[in-house]
């Protein structure tokens, strides 16, 4: 496996290219350093944010997860063999203000997914990261169902973290896809009374049975009447919302999360941020602390993705990204590696 | 002075009118609950909300203060003769979710200055409130400079207090105003970096004697290149500024407090919001125990508005209205009573 004795093929990676098809290609022969982890790709989740990189020169997947083949001489924390994964951002400076205060995905100098190291991913079928970066996968947490962790879970549950949310508030998540299915989970198992928002009744009797309180049609009730407002607001839609019509929803001292990647602007009422004393908060992924918590939390609780897994070959991968661009999935794919195996009970 | 025991002459009161104009009119008997405290004018600032209200059939002003001069049976917080003020808040029902946790200024059964309580208000002879919803005047505080410290001054200390801010961060001021002066003065005097943002340089050396660290003309800056970034950006300006231009100027997980009143929507870029992690938090005028705080600060560190008096009479306030409508004005306008003295060191 190895090029030489600090050195790691990275074998199949697969990447973006310039019409905007995934291709598989040979990975570079990587540096093991003293502090690395060498993890052999079981799985990885497809997110919204891949299809932003799909023209790039670069590999592409950020929810990867497999078992630990090799490690550094310095590494205590992982051995060969270990459960793990990784988040969006790969390694950090450590010593900015940001670090030493735990938001290594702040640091200037961070190495964020389709930033830096560009060249590995989570599609492939190696990964070499620094341990501090490099998360354990707790026990009765399946590979494959810890993979949408790795990015839409983390999102989702930095976001929720990060807020300040506690189980007296009431909380709205408006769009069941890949980040809202795991927001009403995480809200619902918090003890927080939570109301569903999405286009048609089509997804009911999921939000429900994801832990919902309350569902509401919004073609079916355009101006959202009725409705308790929120204290908490998680916008988990592909694009932003009508903010005239949600931010009547929205309680006083209400906070309102937008988890959406959106290019242009936020075009929201003025008057009620001030009168009803609102707040806004953006929210990036998870820091790693945050990121072990949101893992721990998910395996106590048993916060599961639901996914629908598609082999990680170039095929399986295309296939993905053409339904995931339709929206076409429930909720997130979950692309399994034919090289390390991925039985969903690894 | 009293129609009966329990009723009280307001005497002359100011008001709005068709034609925009302040007209002098002959107050109510106002009755005077067991917990009411009956206030002697003496002085009111004048603030851009006033103006909001200058077609309204109703009494104008929300700064005011003045002197005690009968309190109900129950009343033990307050004697004759004492110097006290009161907020743009007037009442609160004391039992809701927002009143039980401090936050008065949220109840939905509150008495905000403009929407109830109409028959009084600071430009007049007297004042008849809750005593819970009376402020004493600190030692070593003037009624002159008290009086904009009700509603420019809370609700300045307000949003600095709610939006969490400490010693140790940057802080952005833009507007030098009625607002902005004061702000300015809170921050620089609770040990923060402050960098104040203004059209010209004519205000740069006032800036500076108020405690500004920074000064930044945006006409000669108008990209704020090279300026560092901070943690609390305080927008004081009377319209909305161009957003796009100073988001750059906020740090990472740094948050934007707009305090200028707008109609219109909030236009601000949205990726910065989520990739920068930036909070927009909204703020009203402070609750009363924040209220309490903020004057209790003013005296003890020599918080001081600057401020042109005019007297309080039917040509005064239309003079300070027209001079207010045009920006003329540095920077706050105090109205002071003919008829219950006003002599600045009372």
């Amino acid at each position: 496996m190895s090029a030489s004795s600090n050195t790691v093929n990275l074998g199949t990676v697969f990447k973006g290219s310039k019409d905007g098809k995934v291709v598989a290609a040979q990975g570079t022969d990587k540096p093991v350093r003293p502090t690395d982890v060498v993890i052999d790709i079981t799985h990885s989740g497809l997110c919204g944010t891949d299809l932003h990189f799909l023209k790039a020169d670069m590999v592409l997947g950020h929810e990867g997860v497999g078992v630990v083949s090799q490690v550094g001489s310095d590494v205590t924390r992982f051995k060969k063999g270990d459960r793990v994964g990784w988040g969006y951002n790969h390694d950090s400076c450590n010593h900015c203000k940001f670090c030493a205060s735990g938001w290594d995905t702040l640091c200037y100098d961070n190495k964020m997914y389709g930033q830096k190291d560009l060249d590995q991913a989570s599609f492939g079928d190696r990964f070499v990261v620094h341990h501090d970066f490099c998360h354990a996968i707790p026990e009765g947490l399946s590979l494959r169902d810890a993979a949408p962790l790795q990015c839409g879970g983390a999102t989702v549950y930095g976001a929720i973290r990060h807020a300040g949310i506690s189980a007296h508030h009431r909380a709205g998540v408006i769009g069941i896809g890949g980040l809202g299915h795991l927001a009403i989970q995480f809200l619902a198992k918090m003890g927080i009374d939570t109301v569903v928002f999405s286009g048609t009744e089509s997804k009911k009797d999921e939000a429900i049975k994801l832990g919902a309180s309350e569902f509401v049609a919004a073609k079916t009730n355009p101006k959202l009447e009725g409705v308790k407002p929120v204290d908490f607001l998680f916008v988990a839609t592909s694009a932003q919302p009508d903010w005239s019509t949600y931010v009547n929803v929205v309680e006083k001292n209400g906070t309102i999360v937008p988890l959406s990647v959106d290019a242009g602007k936020m075009e929201i009422p003025y008057m009620p941020i001030v009168g009803k004393q609102l707040r806004i908060m953006g929210s990036l992924v998870a820091p790693r602390n945050v990121h072990r918590e949101m893992l721990e939390f998910a395996a106590r609780l048993g916060v599961k993705p639901m996914v629908e897994e598609l082999p990680m070959t170039q095929e399986g991968l295309n296939t993905a990204v053409e339904r995931l661009q339709k929206g076409d999935v429930r909720y997130r794919f979950v692309l399994t590696s034919q090289k390390n195996g991925g039985s969903a009970n690894l």
